[in-house]
């Protein structure tokens, strides 16, 4: 029996030198004020806020308590008391933006998608490299505790070989024709949508997990919408509204409500996959389902501190998250003791604790997804268009 | 506010007439004694058993307490007493066994598959509707009370339009190359495996509650284990034993472990499913999610009693079975008030009531799986074999 | 590596001796009828059915197919041609009939609870007793394979010293004044309602599984409903049907709704449960939570075929119920594969095949509730209902 | 169909002029780094941090990037340049600190409970009320988002009357008798410890989301360790050390490790709860059961984001945390877009968030527990630790 000391403390800790950095975030939505919030619990002030519309910039930075509001991107970048740039804008400018940060010597961490073509993720990684800047592209989701817990198990080889991988991203924000947001029109969000936006979210995970790549797949997209609402005017101002006729344009959509893939992975691992932005019920569900030799794992983003373990010839296991019965090496993505939970909000504190101490320790390797991994899925994204347009497997590129 | 008499009370009610009905059950395993315990509920008499081995058939019959015990199959289907055949063998028999039933003018309840082959099959639909005979291949997992429950919804157009369907039907029995049983060798169990004995259940559970045909798919499969240790000597002697090289002989497989499967549904629905015997820590996970454009519905077979119904605009719904919380066509096959559960071996009871009942009243429509639904389903299963051997999509004939 | 021949087989074993056996069931009621159905699976001839009205009786016969309809009890208790007698009657009546029952030399198995009082549960185990005839308190509930597993569990010391047990047995069927049932009228159910007809359960459990007695306790009983409208006239013509005031009359409460209850087990376990007739939402819940020194289990019937068990040092466990994973004492409970579940109706066929077994064995043990585990309840309940008078803690007899 | 822009954003706004207070935090263990780091997320800046030991409290300021850090708490509480303290101490010092912050004109935040004895309470009470400074006891549990849904459903009538109230605040850190933590010295943690420290937040939840006050109970304490092993010496050393007997002294130990309560409530309604530091495989279960004559909820905070709502006579229904489906008046406590889980830190920020903005604005009334919260706390736990010592019922104040 040993000694504990409990609960266990959390590894709450920046440092007084990440203190010091200033950074500033560019885009004004939802998950701009998220990257707010969770850089702040670091202790790292937030400087700068861009925007496009020069009102709205100025009301969320008063909101938000922000010094400078700017709705040129160029003034943020190009600004010498700043280190780092966060990019949470419409997914057409991010290649802009991050480009022109990295040319300026910021450190630059983006959404995802990093780009809308594979050749401007390219660049990017190019000059990032070329710079020498830390990059992040904000695969944020591999950062819940029991992802990680997962992966370490796989890397210790606690599930064997690995045989199967499977699972969905389904949420129904879109259910309805009346839905309506940027992500809708291409021309704010690219050439693919419940693929590029949540699809590429679960072959992250699912790479980052098992450690392997997918080999080959075979994609099939469906938009069950063909046509959809668009509200006339600003947009904000018909949020919950009753629809008029007169209130909307008929939009034609070619961007995908649902696809389902399945593919190949390393040698001989096999697995399937859906993504869908219309299934009513799901919120937010991305669940994955790792089965190896040994063991296997499931995991499901709406209970995210929940893990089920399955075994052939012992109990299936259920971990209520618990930093004490986390691998060591994961341990520090847990910031709190067993049965306080983490949520949305804590992934990001995590990528952002890491990517602040990266800018400080230009030796250390970089613990979070880099601009690679963002190009590695635009590598995917592509080859699932293509295999849905040529209807059949196609190989993907390592 | 109305009056309950409660709890409300169960259709336990078989009826005179079945009662002097007199059935068989070929195949002395596990699933012949499932059939003999269920068909005994309606208090209808099990007057003869069939097996391969003299000694081990008479044993099962003293112990079931059945008067005869036969190891010809022809004694049982030409015995004049007998109204009725179960049909619990091996795969690979299926066919003779039924076929000379039929001949015999008995009424056939055989377990699925139903045939190994097409022709076969083909065959036994038509001997049937030639001997007017009345006929069910033993998709019994159709009958949990909360499947019906589905279908029903989904007949009434609680759904909607049915725009995505997925799932899968996982085990792990098979995850060792030291687990063997008869269906690993394809002289007992033909073909295909994983597809054949459980995503065959899978795709029928999928066409009987959307109402709709599996119009094309691309699958692929994996033999994880492409040698297994085959015991030496009668295998039931080495049940749990550990295994020494000279008890096993190496087997080389070539059927499925796994499969993954895309596909398209009526006109425009898709889905995608997979099938397992090698998932560590499944034991009988068949699920199944249905997503409408009004509400879905979710449903796993280790939980059968539950049903998860999933809306956009309101909030989600959670069954526990409760016949007077269920549609009123499924609620004949909810035997137990609400909480009570019903489990696998009811669902026999609800397929063995409504076979017996057709008997008696010969101008009633079945209601319960035909042998048609059989053939169907060896419909779906050959072309999911030749899109796996040609890597591609393939039309599925209605 | 062991080898398996899976999927393991079930006990589905009656045997040719019980075969003979001829039972009878007094109570035409939904009980009676799972009665009926459940000791027909082991293959005993169900020959004869009791109830108080002659039409109804003689048509549930009919429709369960059972040659003798009896609106005499005595007619059954003493016909030479039966061996055994199950009562499932309203509890008021219990006592006669059984006590009749053993005079005449039948075997009994009594629905629960046993009597409404102790004075007549005393006799009736002292005339089984003195007659040497085998009987059984229907506490059909310890028999789902999981509980089995929980007990054994305790029995081979692997929860350690049971610190904590705690839980309710919540329904919501009486939850309205409109509900009515012959439970709510004392003169055929006895002086106490949610913990005589629910809270008998839980207790019974509680102490099954940790082998310990209930040494003090201190109830606290609410009739939230004072009044109840009872239907004019034979209430099942009233099912379903909507209200009018000229339907009902008023009806006077003095039997409880809900109860509350904290005890002392054993030397220094400590434990809560509640007994709930008015709980919207919960069908069916007996939920019980064993915490040990070394390890804890949790089970709820609304999900009978999962296990819980809680661990401080090491991943919790959830069991899906499979025979090969169970404690090898327990297993004789589970007739069905891994995941293949086992419901409310198994649990009576595991007792009634003990119960029969034990009549053909005189020499055996009984491996099922007694007629004294009966009256063990009843005296826990009159200490309950003290309590409840007194308003204070009250020492339990063991 | 109402137009979506979806998903609907958060109410992440705090304020220009909140980003202006300034507030330190007292404590440097697990929760005072809670707090630190919450209240940064609304920009608002932690200036000072104090603690015991000089070494400790400045490894902690440095790590944390805090300016100034204080071993005297005076040299805080009069620091004129500081708006706010928090109290994050053992709770013996509670009332000393805030008392002298009050004193001082600070607006406190002190966690509970917010003192050892009612006496202590009182005065904090009438000092908060005499020097109108803003005060708050950090029952912080009351705002997980679903908590705050289950309030307004309550208000709304939705529930009808409340019948029933149970649940549970269960936990294993304490499990074992090597579990050593100051919370186990009464000198350090007061005369009550699974009640004071997890019962407190379960009747506090209980009467938040209900609306009524506890009347009555009666409560069974139990000391299942009766000595515990305290180590020698510093006590951070030992974490996670395996024991020898040199390292330990036996402490005897008079708090208790678990207690059940039986209560009444408001007029007629009636419940139980357990507190266990005890039970394994609990990590940090709050789980509360709330039964009304229309509808039931239950809520357990191993899984905050969900809520299940339990009905007769449609179906039960089971949230996802969704803003677009909660209670208008519960919006504001949930930050992200459905699906997007929200966890223990969160709900720091949401207390924070209100007692801020209060400082900002003297008109408004406060949103969030005050200090005779927590003297309500005080009053139910004296009445429960006498209610043991008497072995009976008693009444509580109002």
């Amino acid at each position: 029996m040993r000694f504990r000391i409990a609960p266990p403390s959390p590894d709450l800790v920046a440092s007084a030198a990440m203190k010091k950095l200033r950074t500033a975030v560019i885009g004004t939505g939802f998950i701009g004020r998220v990257h707010v919030e969770n850089v702040r619990r670091l202790g790292i002030e937030v400087s700068a806020i861009g925007g496009r519309r020069p009102e709205a910039v100025r009301a969320v930075a008063d909101a938000l308590g922000i010094e400078k509001a700017e709705t040129d991107f160029l003034k943020i970048v190009e600004d010498p008391s700043i280190d780092a740039v966060h990019i949470c804008t419409p997914n057409v400018v991010h290649f802009n933006i991050a480009k022109a940060a990295l040319d300026a010597g910021k450190h630059v961490l983006c959404e995802k998608p990093l780009a809308t073509s594979i050749q401007e993720a390219r660049t990017l990684v190019e000059t990032a490299r070329a710079r020498n800047r830390r990059n992040c592209t904000c695969h944020n989701l591999r950062y819940y505790p029991m992802v990680q817990h997962m992966r370490r198990m796989r890397e210790d080889g606690d599930l064997g070989e690995i045989l199967v991988v499977q699972g969905t991203y389904s949420q129904d924000w879109l259910l309805y024709d009346t839905d309506w947001n940027w992500r809708i029109d291409p021309r704010e969000n690219g050439p693919s949508r419940a693929l590029a936006d949540i699809g590429s979210h679960w072959c992250d995970m699912a790479e980052h997990i098992t450690g392997q790549r997918i080999t080959a797949l075979c994609a099939d997209l469906q938009t069950f919408h063909k046509t959809r609402k668009r509200p006339k005017g600003p947009i904000e101002t018909f949020a919950g509204k009753t629809l008029s006729p007169e209130d909307y344009v008929p939009f034609a959509i070619d961007t995908e409500d649902f696809a389902s893939v399945v593919f190949h992975m390393g040698d001989r691992t096999r697995g399937a996959f859906t993504a869908s932005q219309v299934s009513a019920g799901r919120k937010n569900q991305l669940s994955i389902e790792i089965y190896g030799s040994k063991a296997s794992v499931a995991w499901n983003q709406e209970r995210p501190d929940e893990l089920w373990i399955g075994n052939r010839n012992i109990n299936n296991q259920v971990i209520v998250k618990d930093p004490s019965l986390m691998k060591e090496r994961a341990r520090s993505y847990a910031d709190l003791p067993g049965g306080h939970s983490e949520g949305y909000a804590d992934t990001f504190k995590q990528v952002f604790r890491r990517f602040y101490r990266s800018i400080e320790e230009p030796a250390a390797e970089p613990e979070y997804p880099q601009f690679s991994d963002g190009l590695r899925q635009l590598n995917i994204l592509e080859i699932e268009l293509a295999s849905h347009q040529r209807r059949g497997w196609m190989e993907v590129p390592l």
